[in-house]
């Protein structure tokens, strides 16, 4: 494909999404094809000549649309949201152009530079004490990961590379071999589905420990937890501790987990994956209150924060550790100036690594704080007038108190009517919800996701839900 | 940002990355900014208020691209290529529009199907056998992970499971940790630090076995390695073979591999994550005989098959291991269709993941199998080329036979002779290239990278090579 056809191709394209996103609300959010809709649509092998853009144009519309769920419908509810912005397309195009591969400082100096710079740009926009800046010159930095997954596990990696190291300074004979089986983790029941895999790829044993009665998990539990596991020969090592959990955005109380995690010499992991955009605005920061004793943070400015998948922020007081139990230095990666930069390979579980830091720059610069925090309010406000919709009506009750852009509710009655309302409200095909469960009971979570939902749009997905309410009601 | 700025910056985007393109051959390849450089060229935090975009982009020019190492220069020869062409960057405008997590199939089933049909059509423009098709219904079938290192740690966290459920099946009373600490991986000396690194995160031994005088594993060293550990009471599960090594491209006798592989009942994974690609031309496929027997299979399109990075393509045999040995489910991810297609979710360790397949479907449909062809046929023509003009001078040696784009060579003499001819080469700045050591030899790799690198291009290196080859002897 030569230039000039790129650059008719590529504006078509622009035309296309730009169409698509401002009409998105037109669009079916849940896609209605089959399970393998698609094969048989398409031909079995690839073509030898190259075909016509226009045509692969049109089979866009035509075969991959009605397969689409709209992640970016004012009408999808479900999961999490996931950002979608103008200035993240653009600029995509320019890193997929660069198209450098940045695991060390040499192999391209601007993709790391403006990731440490973009990284406390972040840290400071979101209120994060100065030990994980790098500017501040305390050996703490960021780095981009590609999802929460992967920074929960390189945490606990780290984790586990600290304690074997500290155990094995205080008993030179101990080898690895006789720790690891007794390395313990934890978290509240609530934390992420990442949280259990990463101890299922650590290889650790995991605690997932309750919560109380806000769905919080609280330092005394964690204490006495530990005392437990201590007392019966285990070795703790690591906690994750939730702000903002996918099941109810509950927040776990980071002060006093902190705190009992520094006392027991624990690694504290913070895990505010959705919620942790909410901290642009100051208002929402005293979620994170004890953050200045944890050894890192993350959340995803891929969810909420404007900034396209994949684009998981984390930061490391001490980077050492996990830089230490990732290193393996072949030659060919090895360069002249190491040690003045980060090598971002040794940080992460890949080695390859896009020019991601390009999207933050340029939503950050072309959005703005004043926007961002906004664009945050603007959802919280919206899950709020939802909340209220709910509350006035008897038939309904909220399952916890409404702190982000996330509403669990419950139609009162059992779980199985519940269930009734949520397969109901899905197939009346206008809204497309998730469900959770919390001590045995299941309930609905209405999640604004969507940068066009307006108050308009929630007074669709009330009456979506009145509606269906009603219908189940009347089967009983 | 509205629509109508977005289409007036994405085409002065789009202007601006092919005018880069285009003329890349006229930036000095390698940067020569100074660790450090960026940061005091940038505010120390984000505006508050929106920038104009034509700021950003006249920035991207004055701040960034010093610092950019050209990786699609024709000049570029370190490490392997990275894909970059017009039809994968037109992609992933729209994925990122679309901008749906694909980690179930109902999250957005066309992002799984398209997935599941390109994994099929890959498979066989390299000719990988049924076992791997989905459309064969064997069992097996295709995933994209991240990158190779991804894929690597997937494999053998598979065959960590199996074999764990293999030994707990004949032996009911042992527990992972009787049989953990016991597992033992092999791969050759020569594989990717990615290896290595798997074995660090997976917890389990791993041994870089002796290659023979071309570089190659062969099967009596797996044998005689597995027969010892056998008898020291350990249990091996896992061998990597590498068809095309990142140290020198050697290829691992994969035949003899998978052979003893299969009589010794362990996972074989072939990682091809360069040379993979070169199985799209039918003369290259002898390096992969014995494709037959094994358990799991990964390249990466994004270096050599002009998928812009990240596409790592791996197929698995059996995908149930990775499946269940990752398998958390959480209320909130589950669906109703589960079971009749993949939810991808289960075969990689990030839970998150983008509309990757569709630059795969634009690349195979735009550019066609046989300009995919070509291109390869061309690039190993130019190290032809290369290891031509060095073989008709006396002063210079082939490291080993150029198989592929890749070309290893000495200066006649010392070790130190050749880590100063590397450093004169990369000092003039005219191209780039990083070395390598193999059994106690360093030599220089000339990888050909660019799509643009034409025989002229070759020239001019063979000139820098000779030019900074007479320095360096004229020093001695």
């Amino acid at each position: 494909m030569e230039f000039k056809e790129f650059k008719e191709f590529s504006s078509d394209m622009v035309d296309y999404v730009g169409n698509y996103l401002e009409n998105i609300r037109d669009r079916k959010v849940l896609s209605s094809v089959k399970p393998g809709y698609l094969r048989p649509l398409l031909p079995t092998e690839a073509p030898n000549d190259p075909e016509n853009w226009k045509d692969v144009m049109s089979d866009v519309e035509k075969l991959i649309m009605p397969g689409v769920t709209h992640w970016h419908s004012p009408r999808f509810h479900a999961y999490f949201p996931t950002a979608n912005s103008y200035p993240a397309i653009v600029a995509d195009i320019l890193s997929d152009s660069i198209a450098c591969i940045g695991f060390s400082w040499i192999s391209s100096p601007a993709c790391t530079e403006l990731e440490v710079v973009m990284m406390d740009w972040l840290a400071k926009m979101i209120g994060l004490p100065e030990i994980f800046l790098a500017s501040a010159g305390l050996g703490g930095g960021g780095i981009i990961q590609g999802t929460a997954s992967e920074a929960t596990l390189v945490a606990l990696l780290g984790a586990k590379a600290r304690m074997l190291q500290i155990m094995k300074q205080a008993d030179p004979t101990l080898a690895d071999v006789d720790i690891v089986p007794k390395l313990v983790a934890y978290s509240s029941a609530l934390s992420h589905s990442s949280v259990e895999r990463a101890g299922l790829l650590g290889g650790v044993l995991l605690r997932a420990l309750d919560t109380d009665s806000e769905h919080k998990l609280r330092g005394d539990t964690l204490r006495d937890a530990i005392a437990k596991d201590r007392a019966d020969g285990l070795v703790p090592f690591f906690v994750v501790a939730t702000l903002g959990t996918t099941s109810c955005c509950s927040f776990d109380r980071l002060d006093e987990i902190a705190e009992v995690g520094n006392a027991e010499n624990i690694w504290v992991h913070v895990d505010a994956a959705y919620a942790g955009s909410s901290f642009v605005c100051p208002e929402y920061r005293h979620y994170m209150k004890g953050i200045e004793l944890v050894d890192s943070f993350n959340f995803n400015p891929h969810k909420w924060l404007q900034v396209t998948f994949d684009c998981s922020a984390m930061w490391l007081r001490n980077p050492n550790y996990v830089i230490n139990a990732f290193n393996v230095d072949p030659l060919y990666l090895k360069h002249e100036l190491e040690g003045q930069m980060p090598d971002y390979r040794h940080w992460q579980i890949p080695l390859g690594r896009r020019f991601r830091s390009l999207k933050m720059w340029f939503v950050f610069r072309l959005i703005g704080v004043a926007n961002l925090q906004k664009s945050i309010r603007k959802d919280i406000n919206l899950a709020l007038e939802f909340a209220k919709r709910l509350e006035n009506d008897s038939k309904y009750e909220l399952f916890n108190e409404v702190t982000m852009g996330l509403v669990c509710f419950r139609i009162k009655g059992s779980n199985e009517l519940n269930e009734a309302l949520l397969k109901e409200i899905n197939e009346r095909g206008k809204v497309y919800m998730v469900p959770s469960k919390v001590k045995g009971s299941f309930f609905l979570r209405m999640a604004i996701c969507s940068r066009y939902t307006q108050i308009e749009d929630i007074d669709v997905t009330w009456n979506e839900v009145n509606e269906a309410g009603k219908t189940v009601l009347s089967k009983q």
